[in-house]
């Protein structure tokens, strides 16, 4: 049988178990060019949230019934396909399901021997690719630069904070508790990691920035773009790659003053980039990146924390968590065994 | 003697005319290096705004005493300098002041043969430099795209569409009144030209723009940009290149809601690129401006319009104007007589 998550009505406001469903199905036999698989690791991610969604957004929104969207490695039960054999290790669009049966065109070779398997949706996946193509393409980093990130000790996070110490920045993160804190300084090198829960946080970050900010890399909105806006250097780069704060908010209005010409009168005198991405749209350098990560891994450079949760029907309730900053690494649903481990 | 004004007060919100004084001194003679110039033409833009804040900005702000600044048009009458003689035309930043004796290094000679002198601080001066190195680096026009720009009529906003329509873009202006509208469309060939005092400009500029906007060349924030914001493409281009509506507000935070969330995700899900930018810091492509627009003037692709005003002393009031969108093109003091026309 396959087991699938799907969509049962769209959320509003944070999600709630009762928004999810499971079912159950048969196995769907391969077609010309299809495989079946048996999931092994699946992703969470919070952009998943605006999937749930109704709204016009980069992607198609998840329909009511559908299967939840999410990347996956998995293995080839049986192949239709002549670019997949039996036994083989692939990684894919999935979504929230045990034994698909999927066209082979959504699907990429994984090979086992170079990395662990479950890397190919984290540090080697999406994840590890955003952090990649956005660093290279928009944060651009140079050596004695600030760099702060929000969500520091998450899977983009560790790996965009890393990335920047690997290009001489002084790296100062923000994360949602001292634990998350002292693991970036202590693994991932981070110069200073502050909690934004603190009373003081504000006033910490400005500490901790001394000659300003030059990056600041967005994976939070909120509170921390907050505490970082008044410390932007001249042409500060503000990487908008996800806004973990808002995705449950019922309106994106908020109360308070309205600090639009405050924060476009910043962005003219300080002669500011923003500059909101994807990283579906850089798939093209998504080869390079595998390669450059995996380099840094082995060099000893970037390190990478996961975050794994047993069983498919576990998946929703840690996804909610992840919205709530639960997580800490990585966060992975183990669906199957591993055989590679 | 030499006549000047000088910043008497700093102005809170709209400045007055008593924020300004007009003075008279003898005229210094040159030191080595120095020039004694006449001055013949006198540019006012709305930058000037910012220098009479105390804030801290891009520029130091002018010292009360101090004579306001601004680039001018002149002609040496003393020289002690190698680079230039008695009877050159030069454009410096010498400022709100009829005689002012300077050193050469303020300074650049301008072969009066090649263009009317005032163009030296208009569509061949900082306004047209200003336009050719926002379109050039941050706009990026391509054939097809939909480029709206606000105070269309201006010295710069006249300029961005032009260098749209040469791009081949959809190019709808945004002006304070219909002559002005009208002007845009009949002499520099926009496509369209909007009103924002209509009551029925949001739907106006929505019906001008059937495939969305690509580019917003942001002059003047406020109503231009609330209107053109639900308009934005995946992937459009935001130069921030002033915004003077803002320039008199007391408060850079005005009555709620924030709308800062709401414009992160729409910067996210459309992958929006917003860039604040000063002229000054791309002089680098002031030569490459300067040959590019006189060609373009030359075939007849692009066309200016000035807006003369007699007399250093009737320059405060036109200043107060210009704030208020009174102008009509590029605003020009005429100081002393042009020896060339």
């Amino acid at each position: 049988m396959n087991k699938k998550v799907v969509l049962k009505q769209r959320p509003i406001g944070e999600p709630k178990l009762e928004d999810f469903e499971l079912f159950e199905e048969d196995i769907r036999e391969p077609k010309d060019d299809e495989v079946s698989l048996k999931t092994i690791y699946m992703s969470l991610d919070p952009y998943m949230r605006g999937r749930m969604n109704d709204a016009k957004s980069y992607a198609k929104a998840v329909e009511i019934g559908e299967v939840m969207e999410a990347g996956t490695v998995s293995q080839v039960i049986k192949s239709k396909s002549k670019n997949f054999k039996e036994g083989d290790f692939v990684e894919g669009r999935t979504g929230w399901q045990d034994n698909p049966t999927v066209h082979e065109n959504k699907l990429r070779l994984i090979d086992p021997s170079m990395a662990p398997l479950s890397t190919a949706i984290g540090v080697l996946g999406m994840p590890g690719t955003t952090a990649y193509v956005g660093m290279k393409n928009f944060a651009k980093p140079q050596s004695g630069e600030t760099l702060v990130v929000s969500a520091a000790s998450g899977a983009v996070g560790g790996t965009v904070g890393q990335i920047g110490k690997i290009h001489g920045c002084r790296v100062v993160g923000i994360a949602g508790s001292d634990e998350k804190c002292q693991f970036t300084k202590t693994e991932y090198g981070f110069d200073d990691c502050l909690n934004y829960k603190d009373t003081n946080f504000k006033e910490n970050l400005k500490n901790s920035c001394p000659n300003g900010v030059d990056i600041y890399w967005e994976n939070v909105g909120g509170i921390s773009f907050d505490a970082v806006m008044p410390l932007f250097n001249d042409y500060a780069r503000i990487p908008v790659c996800g806004l973990i704060s808002y995705y449950n908010l019922k309106s994106l209005k908020l109360d308070g003053p309205d600090r639009i010409p405050l924060l476009f009168r910043q962005m003219l005198t300080k002669r500011l980039m923003y500059k909101g991405f994807i990283v579906f749209n850089h798939y093209d350098q998504r080869q390079e990146s595998i390669e450059q990560l995996s380099s840094w891994i082995k060099d000893g450079k970037l390190k990478y924390k996961e975050d794994f949760i047993e069983g498919l029907e576990n998946a929703s309730k840690a996804f909610i968590g992840l919205l709530n900053g639960k997580n800490f690494g990585k966060l992975v649903v183990k669906l199957n065994d591993d055989p590679t481990n």
